[in-house]
């Protein structure tokens, strides 16, 4: 199987980059420069969770099409109000809200994205906008082939449009092309839309339990990025 | 001025890699494969020539939108005829088409992307499509650090919404971003929607004479990238 995949498209927030800890921190930084303490990880906690509704509201109309640095923006204004922190200057809410941008990698991420670099095309499948995940390679030191995003197709995943265009613009057959990530509602999507799948489970993604069992039905499992690249070339 | 750009968008053909070289060699090769000579030079030149006209018949509406692997094929089908080479097999003028994908890059392409990666965001902005500037950056190494092209856009170079979409892709303003390209026509169009220039005279890009003079409309002029790189960072 693994000689027919050309390309390895990967979900990027808590796949390849530590969201909660990276969010976690630059919360805490502006709590130290404004003077205020809050529960950063329930705080991260909460802003993640905003995120998928906010994209269903985009899928059903309810918003106009709206990259995720404003679905994040959205979010925390509503968040500002929950902590009582509405009064942090508007240029602290933008560097906040572009947190997003400078999320720092797992530990496996780039070593493996570069190892895996050498043999596919590895590119970005991700909601987060372009710039965003331009910023976040430049910072995270990621080695992309390609920055694809649900920002091209204007829709989200699991949008089949999303996972079909990703092999349409790589010019592959989508059972050329791989999914890896670390979410399961995501892989079977991208498996039901005809592309492979890799399950990488990132146990520490969130603060509470998460499912991290290996499942036959895709067609690799790995516990890192270096796994995936040695089964890739062993098998 | 240099310190407000941010991003280095990037014609393809012609300013990053040398296609006539590339095409010359891959038609000579397959002459030899399928013995036949023809004036490779002139072959090359009438495949180039007939990209803006193709172009130009989608942007009326003549043809369906087509990305540039199309058009290159509706090209060299037409070229087959005048050579008298229709009887080749369709894997060869498969492969042959894709020769596109396989440009070599001109001496200072690679040191020079990779030093400008250090300071600024590279990407390119050209008229080919996802799939053929992915596979170039692979075989020509060259380390962009995101892939926009005009297929995102649905419409071709000198669109303005090509320029206007690089910048608003990258969430920039348009004066932080610069195109960087050996063709006036392309530089004068960024300039007119509001992106700084960079003019990189590429004179064995033809082999009939070109118009190579610096023009100080142009917020750059430089002879090469490593050229373009030490103005930006000296000045």
């Amino acid at each position: 199987m693994q000689n027919t995949v050309s390309a390895l498209l990967f979900d990027v927030f808590g796949t390849v980059v530590d969201w909660r800890s990276s969010i976690n921190r630059e919360i805490e930084l502006l709590g130290g420069k404004n003077g205020f303490t809050i529960d950063w990880n329930q705080f991260s906690n909460d802003w993640r969770a905003g995120y998928k509704p906010a994209m269903d509201r985009v899928r059903r109309g309810e918003l106009p099409w709206m990259n995720i640095d404003g679905l994040h923006r959205l979010i925390l204004d509503q968040l500002l109000v929950k902590y009582k922190l509405t009064h942090i200057s508007e240029g602290d809410k933008k560097h906040l809200n572009k947190a997003w941008h400078r999320l720092a990698p797992w530990d496996d991420s780039v070593e493996g994205l570069t190892k895996l670099k050498q043999k596919y095309i590895i590119g970005t499948l991700s909601n987060g906008n372009i710039s965003l995940l331009v910023n976040m390679a430049k910072s995270a030191k990621l080695p992309w082939d390609c920055i694809l995003s649900a920002e091209l197709f204007g829709c989200y995943k699991p949008d089949r449009r999303t996972y079909e265009g990703g092999a349409e613009l790589l010019g592959l057959p989508k059972d050329r092309v791989m999914l890896v990530a670390a979410h399961k509602d995501d892989l079977d999507s991208a498996m039901k839309y005809g592309l492979k799948t890799a399950f990488i489970p990132r146990p520490h993604e969130y603060s509470e339990k998460t499912d991290i069992t290996f499942e036959k039905k895709y067609d690799f499992n790995a516990n890192s990025f270096l796994d995936l690249f040695d089964q890739l070339t062993n098998s």
